[in-house]
């Protein structure tokens, strides 16, 4: 079964309003047959407010949106959906909720073996790939592990920023935390997503790959082997 | 006892070398009868090199340094170090490292029950805290537990960043992971320290409190008292 995935860094591009920039795509990826989506809104502490946001705005694409922590049985609203879409928070949070609410194992069988569109944003994007290790987010709770749904055989790490030349601060930057992910043993490619260039970055994974740089539209199947 | 700490937010300032910018406050802190202090270099991959490097530093202001990593007991070198410095690099890597070798327990009760000084660096200071629930870095690997060692019942969010108003990146601020942080039930103050302006900025912790700012010297010891 072909696995379809939507993965997007970032909500909000600055200056545009929630998901303006990818409404186009989110129209082409759930398309015609696809009726309703079950919205995760783990990721964020105020579940209704977040599921009010994600409802308007897929209202205005055609779509119905179920909240998920609306649902009487969450394992059950899974194996129901006819499209998924987690939103963006704290991945922590996110991910513990997902582990909390035994919903890991079915979403992954729901996209890996039934071809469920799954449309993730940054948190929702992290929880997507192999585990959280190369999220941006305060471990503010703690979950069972840092293993995640695994509908790709790598990590992301959402809205990269290059180092800012003129810093002053001398906190560790974005590459040099990337870095030290990879000086652990067995770690898989990461790849990276800027908001400011339109531009794709992979860096070098555990075969000793160097980083290289890509365009929009470029062909990334490559990554999808399972050994790389 | 009097617990005694020096937690230093980040181990180099901008346009200086290692430590540079805290020595006096490292041979006022350690003072004239500790000659040697154990240093825990478990933040970095490479422990002989950053051993070398504290080492450096600590002989030209009159001290000995012994690797953790070069004891053949771990928890026997704290049981015997006269000082405690645990260098900065990646939290996660440190706090996984710290139970690998059995030497949470241990390097708290020598600090709160023997009065050993501590020093702690960016993640060694993350560490002596309450939780890394406020850390800055990347979840590498899974420690079995965010909880810390405890020296102080607080968090601590070192080298804060204020929100750059100019910034067309739309990750999620500071200010917003630490609010993030707070929304979770019974969370500690937070403690946030700046590099770029001498300021210590208090966060709202779960009594309610708003945040608030305090100038370089100023008395925190009210975040001593457990029952804040």
């Amino acid at each position: 079964m072909k696995r379809r995935l939507l993965l997007v860094s970032n909500s909000t591009l600055h200056g545009s309003g929630y998901l303006d920039h990818c409404q186009q795509h989110i129209s082409g990826f759930f398309g015609k047959n696809v009726a309703r989506v079950l919205f995760v809104p783990y990721a964020l502490h105020d579940r209704d407010a977040y599921t009010t946001t994600a409802r308007n705005k897929f209202r205005s694409l055609g779509y119905e949106v179920d909240g998920i922590h609306e649902a009487a049985d969450p394992v059950e609203a899974v194996r129901k959906a006819e499209g998924i879409f987690i939103g963006g928070g704290n991945t922590f949070r996110l991910l513990k909720s997902l582990y909390d609410n035994n919903v890991v194992t079915e979403i992954r069988k729901r996209v890996l073996e039934d071809g469920v569109p799954y449309m993730g944003s940054s948190a929702g994007t992290n929880v997507a790939t192999i585990s959280i290790s190369t999220t941006n987010d305060m471990p503010i709770v703690f979950p069972p592990t840092f293993d995640a749904i695994g509908l790709v055989p790598f990590n992301i790490n959402p809205h990269y920023l290059d180092p800012d030349p003129n810093s002053r601060h001398m906190g560790e930057t974005r590459e040099q935390r990337i870095t030290q992910y990879h000086e652990e043993p067995n770690t898989p490619s990461v790849l990276v997503s800027q908001n400011r260039r339109p531009l794709t970055v992979l860096f070098g994974c555990f075969s000793g790959k160097p980083s290289a740089e890509f365009d929009p539209g470029s062909d990334l199947s490559f990554l999808l082997t399972d050994a790389q």
